[in-house]
């Protein structure tokens, strides 16, 4: 089945907001088997409206139309959309009623410009948003099911996964339920990641089994999509792949579909009724940030301190000094936080530089030390890439030092980003 | 005159990547004047390439197309533009030539599969590219002319603005010199702006000054584009602008053009001779991380701790317990962590967070102290808006009243994100 998204708006046409919207509608697709083959953008312009519908029905057998259902004047999905098909905007009852609820609900009156939302086209199927008052709907123009959703990034995301894909799904004679199983991994790059997982795909020689990629430094997202015709045949064949994916990148995956790497070490320290503290040098506060927005993790994080200088990190270390032996270091940091705050785990991630202006073979040493009572790790490496690069690659690599200690994993494992 | 965008490619069409380099083409057209009509994205796929250059050439006077001037056999953007134009790929020496240059500075051998970049249509004008292998060029398409890009950021932003820009200003008629100046506010919404700005076209009868917006919160950019004959009017033009903008918006801007509020901040306590520590609660190490990447920084940022336990921010401040009354804690933990550091600044920036979990008007009390040798400020303000806004909204705020505090300006000045 051909689909294509039509994107509009003044203003993602014109730059001024990145329209994410459109790769989220395409990967969510994919996650379902389903392939977009062309991507259009117009402005809030009746005849670029027109033109786009016309062209879209002529190539395509579904279009997921983004934006334009707004309450202003220069939202013209609704009017275009009935133009298109060739019939007459009526009034909705059942949707005015909804978005009057709608209000209600939130103790305000209704304003008067939002009535134009729920004119509809005479032939549009409603597509329920219940988190706005933009009307979703479906028509056919032309030949094409034309699917019309609201550029509200949360909004949108709902319908689509609610009541656009079951019917594309539908549409497309794929009798079956489609699952998208994710794995997070920090330390491989794509082309190793696919040699260490090849065979899997063949773990289904039905083809029903489906491995992708998408990276984004520090850390790499293996998508398995696995397709059956009910949810127990799905889990059947889910099983040995997430067996085998499990086996095979191992300890570099750090968490799992909607799980965070930071996620997995506030679990880890709840679970083993610990609190943490954190030392950080050239990451700036980066590590302390990652983790502490986390609901609960208030409870856990005792006190985090950043540093460059090294009197400030032996001050808030409650030492005299820093040792003389780089190596030595952190681990002195580690246990002087430890001290200082009370907390059981501490985490010290220092970084050395190398001298001279950001350039892209700029490199950085991490030096790592992790501390609970009497049990200490640590883990040094270089890497490479440039002053954003290294802080980048030394935050993820302090949180995933911390996972492997607080899971019994080895906390030093080398990785593709380091080098020498 | 009508300007269209293609992008090409799988990973930008499957949203594998989102497409930054369309809105980034936009605005920057924009900035100049330049206004794009249609966007357009399709895949590593020779027919839609094909239909997508015709439809193109069809509707618009000048089409950029993005990406697929690589090396690789999926890179299909020379090939098809020949087709499309009905002319030969012929070998450019010239940009062989160049090619080789650019692997030898760099002590490295050309692999053969880059010789495939230099083989261009027999009609194209090359478009220099100072940064990559990739050739630009540009040819005319059934009356329309092309300027093909390459698909990595960095290459594509030098050649639009050296080679292709120039093009179409000159092809546009437009007979002039244009410039952006942009500034950079906290405190004031969009549309309050607008209204503050207002009489800033009539500046300039003809029509040559143009105002816009881009919101990204908690910041509000003002781009202001000034049209001229030659860089002398242009300045001229200019400067009662630059005025009137700085008047209306006053302490609100924090920075212009390319520079940052943190770079502001780092800049005027170089120039005090300063030295700063940061105590942070719910903004959890952020305020730390946008201050420290910064070069320079290191000499600056004495120290910084994050915490939401009331004892241990006591311990990190040197103070026995907190003060009860909560408008004095911020004072004395900056006080605290002032003597603790050494530092000559000192800049707390507290957070109350609503209880509860997280929703639209879930909101937090902010409360800041700022402290160098007597001269103490302090602020209080009330946001709603969620966890994530409350955070963005403190960092913002924490790093605004520094940079008041240092230049002189009033600290405690109402913005309108603020409530009650």
């Amino acid at each position: 089945m051909r689909i294509e998204i039509l994107c509009t708006g003044d203003e993602v046409l014109s730059g001024k907001i990145v329209n994410s919207n459109f790769s989220y509608i395409s990967q969510k697709l994919e996650d379902f088997g389903l392939q977009v083959i062309w991507g259009t953008t117009v402005g809030d312009d009746r005849d670029s409206l027109m033109a786009a519908f016309r062209l879209a029905a002529g190539r395509a057998d579904a279009v997921i139309v983004n934006g334009g259902l707004g309450p202003t004047v220069d939202d013209l999905s609704q009017e275009m959309a009935a133009k298109a098909a060739g019939v007459e905007l009526v009034l909705s009852e059942e949707w005015l009623a909804r978005m009057e609820e709608y209000f209600q609900r939130r103790s305000r009156i209704m304003p008067p410009n939002n009535r134009k939302q729920a004119m509809l086209p005479a032939t549009a199927e409603i597509l329920d948003n219940p988190v706005g008052t933009a009307c979703g709907f479906a028509l056919d123009i032309a030949g094409a099911r034309f699917f019309f959703t609201p550029g509200v990034p949360r909004e949108l995301r709902r319908m689509l996964e609610d009541q656009i894909i079951p019917r594309l799904l539908k549409m497309s004679g794929v009798q079956a339920v489609i699952h998208l199983k994710r794995f997070h991994s920090y330390g491989i790059g794509e082309s190793r990641a696919d040699t260490m997982l090849a065979g899997l795909e063949e773990l289904a020689p039905d083809g029903s089994v489906k491995l992708g990629f998408r990276a984004h430094y520090p850390q790499l997202e293996t998508k398995i999509t696995v397709r059956g015709r009910d949810m127990d045949e799905v889990q059947r064949k889910l099983e040995p792949v997430t067996a085998f994916v499990r086996e095979r990148l191992g300890n570099f995956i750090v968490a799992e579909d909607d799980r965070t790497l930071e996620g997995e070490v506030l679990a880890a320290l709840v679970a083993a009724g610990g609190t943490l503290t954190v030392a950080e040098t050239f990451t700036g506060g980066q590590i302390a940030a990652r983790f502490a927005p986390q609901p609960g993790a208030e409870r856990v994080l005792r006190r985090a301190v950043a540093s460059r200088d090294p009197d400030q990190l032996a001050a808030a270390a409650g030492l005299p000094a820093l040792p003389e032996d780089d190596a030595a270091v952190a681990v002195a940091v580690a246990r002087g936080i430890a001290a200082a705050s009370g907390a059981s785990h501490a985490l010290a991630v220092l970084v050395a530089l190398d001298e001279g202006s950001d350039r892209i073979d700029l490199g950085g040493t991490i030096r790592i030390a992790i501390v609970a009572g009497d049990r200490v790790e640590t883990r040094e490496a270089r890497v490479l890439g440039g002053r954003e690069w290294v802080r980048l690659g030394a935050t993820e690599m302090g949180l995933d030092c911390l996972r492997r200690f607080l899971l019994g994993l080895p906390v030093a494992e080398r990785i593709d980003f380091e080098k020498g």
